[in-house]
């Protein structure tokens, strides 16, 4: 496997992340994934603009403008013969790169840019839910980025796996129904689309913005807000949304179960043709 | 400067953390932070114990017996010629190691262990703290483990410095006061020493818990428990602990100054003898 670091292709094997780089220190920066359908990275433009707009946010410098990670993500591709594969992901890394000891930020900087890519495997039909005993932090400002600490939602995919779950959903710190582990969560009341507003601290998904666009073409009421879980919990049909898994439906939730919900179908073909329009 | 990475002492331009490190991907992972004074880790087996606890708590196996990871600090002190050095610090750092794509616990794991040595600055005299709009997650088991993601840190710190001050003082999400941004926080109250208890979302910090030890044996009052921040803001006098500075007297809290208190040299100096003692 070959990589993309700093601006060159390099052996996996031989790459070489610095021992003192403050992603790996202290969780200091930021990453993006991306599918990958026949060679195209889906929805490129607008994950290198949420990278790049979270990196002003950290006051990391952005190493390479956005056109040079383009070009990157697609001989990264190239060179590990993804480029013509039916479907495939990529992650693009952003540290503030190495510094010295300590937590204060160093005033010259010098960033990290890693891109990885890896063979795609087909996403699961249906996942299993629980609600999460952790909960999403409403006074912290990486919680609506998608930022390197990522512990809690490990914890969180852990406890779900214990309780024979897929998936953790999270409420906030204030209560609020807030995202999954790894997605944001939708869920149907009567013929109205609920998920929970982007002024919460969950992370503005790519997917979940191409799903409201789509549902207000399809003539689909939607309801962005603070959620109360309960509302969750009674609903008749709910799904996740992630870059890689498009809309994944929620066969069971904290045990109940779901049957298939024929507008989550509807939306998620909508979807599958947005995604590989040409 | 030379590190010892998994096993082997090597130069620091030359090693190499794996890209595919989840340490480095998702902050799965733990550091100590240890004084060293004239060549001799401070309370290494407490910082070694709470290491092994703590990777028990993520269940991330321990790679190297506590006995092989104390000769390890010994022999790189000596390597980086700070064996003899009046003062110097050590970082030992834990991660679950390289991984597959995803947040999933990968079933077989290869934890990555890194220690790094660097000579030590004199802590300063006393700093400047605010209170923070960040919080720590009462809901997270992260919160009372030195686990690498430390960017809600790195942001409260930052903003404490857009403030004009040196150090953030964090509530936690259910409103009580919890910590600094490095290290544990302790206030008098007439004579009594105050500090928020380990069942909150707090480090167990290691001076804490001598701090508290010594403050019995010299006869001194000491509370510990869920606390309002408006006790700490009528404060008469505030400290911060942290491995590398010891107690550190805040001068200045939210604007307001605070003279030196009699009671925190006292138990600085206590707590001085008690590192030094052969």
């Amino acid at each position: 496997m070959k990589l993309w670091l700093n601006g060159e292709i390099v052996e996996a094997e031989g790459a070489h992340i610095a021992p003192s780089d403050r992603g790996f220190l202290l969780g200091d920066g930021l990453f993006e994934t991306l599918l990958v359908l026949d060679g195209r990275p889906v929805l490129i433009d607008a994950h290198i603009a949420r990278l790049a707009s979270a990196a002003e946010i950290l006051a990391i410098p952005l190493p390479f403008p956005p056109a040079a990670l383009k070009a990157a993500c697609g001989e990264l591709l190239a060179a590990n013969a993804l480029d013509n594969a039916p479907r495939a992901s990529l992650r693009v890394t952003l540290t503030r790169g190495p510094g010295p000891r300590g937590i204060a930020v160093p005033p010259e900087v010098s960033p990290t840019l890693l891109i990885a890519a890896a063979p795609g495997a087909e996403p699961p039909e249906s996942v299993r839910a629980v609600i999460s005993t952790i909960r999403r932090n409403a006074s912290s400002p990486a919680a609506q980025l998608k930022a390197l600490p990522y512990l809690d939602n490990v914890f969180a995919k852990e406890e779900a796996k214990l309780a024979g779950a897929d998936e953790a959903i999270l409420l906030d710190t204030q209560g609020h129904l807030a995202c999954a582990s790894v997605g944001n969560v939708f869920f149907w009341e009567g013929r109205t689309l609920v998920t929970p507003t982007t002024d919460g601290p969950i992370l503005p998904g790519i997917t979940r913005a191409s799903v409201l666009a789509l549902a207000r073409k399809l003539d689909i009421e939607t309801e962005e807000g603070r959620i109360a879980p309960e509302r969750l919990l009674k609903a008749e049909g709910i799904f996740l949304t992630n870059s890689l898994t498009g809309l994944l439906p929620v066969e069971k939730m904290d045990g109940r179960k779901l049957p298939a919900h024929p507008e989550t179908q509807r939306l998620s073909d909508a979807y599958e043709a947005f995604i590989r329009r040409p």
